[in-house]
């Protein structure tokens, strides 16, 4: 265990040494998983003492939960497109993008396994990763209802779980790539599955 | 490498011994994943010697996948139940037993990263258990094709991802247990995503 110390003096937590710790936790979580980083490795790759990492998070956990949220909850974030479909497709890309990004298509996986073993870990990644995601895709089903896209006592919970799941099951667990058109059909689903009166949209 | 030879004798093959190893592969893929598991500890858990085991498969990869075509392909047999509801209710109940059977819930997500690590294995599990799964999901919604149930031009590609899709999303990435009735309202969700014209069903 390190002493926590709050920091004294500007150059502490400089930020560009922060940018290098982030791509160097990314690089090592890719490479060698989860079980197997150390913070030595990744400060080695960073070109920094340990010390840094520990000034600015108390474990591994904190670390790579840390990096992950920051790079993960951003992607969620969907613009208001006026539209029920239109925020479908852009959160269908957002995800993609996520599935399929270099590092973290390799990261997802292995998180996953890791957290079926350490229930602590998979409630922190829950609470610092899926729950921030999900409330931005509430608040874009929200919206839909406002519109009267879609019913007002639509189970957002399971709803949830459709936008990301038969495109994570492609992608994530059968490693098939998307065909031409398959966005569209996959919000088309998306539509019928949430209710959406009308398929044609706006 | 071991040389293959044809089984000779009566006794070579015997099936208390292939049920034996059987379980000790699911046993040591829960416990080591597949990076990890070697043929000496599969070996030394079954009680047999090595040559038990190359008998039957020439490679660990081989092995693993043989025993889990075995045990995850008959689990997608789901019974001819006269309407699409009740054949969707079998469905989502035999995917949740597969999710959430004691081993195979630490082995699915292990064996997926290591997929991702590795194409030649990816390609053997979709070829030895993807695609038989996926071939009784089809023969089940082409009964409901022809039963009328759904429309003729069902997208069978992605309505096979949408079957298993949010329940594992559920289940496998965030570890939320199933709340009473959820069964039932999934399957509203997927009737009405693949087009069941009547939710109301048989």
């Amino acid at each position: 265990m390190t002493t926590r110390r709050t920091p004294t003096g500007a150059a502490v937590l400089q930020p560009r040494i922060t940018s290098a710790i982030t791509d160097a936790v990314l690089d090592e979580l890719a490479v060698c998983g989860y079980g197997r980083l150390s913070m030595e490795a990744v400060a080695r790759r960073a070109g920094v003492g340990k010390s840094a990492l520990y000034r600015r998070w108390p474990s591994k956990q904190e670390m790579v939960l840390a990096v992950l949220s920051e790079f993960s909850v951003p992607l969620a974030e969907v613009p208001d497109t006026g539209s029920l479909r239109g925020d479908l497709l852009a959160t269908v890309d957002a995800l993609r993008d996520w599935f399929t990004h270099s590092h973290f298509s390799a990261i997802f996986p292995d998180l996953t396994a890791e957290a079926g073993r350490n229930p602590a870990l998979a409630a922190a990644i829950q609470a610092m990763i899926g729950e921030p995601r999900r409330r931005q895709g509430a608040a874009m089903l929200r919206r839909a209802i406002a519109r009267g896209e879609l019913p007002a006592d639509l189970n957002l919970e399971m709803a949830l779980d459709f936008l990301p799941g038969p495109l994570f099951w492609r992608l994530g667990v059968r490693k098939v790539a998307l065909d031409p058109g398959y966005r569209e059909e996959l919000v088309e689903f998306l539509l019928r599955a949430l209710g959406s009166g009308s398929s044609s949209g706006s």
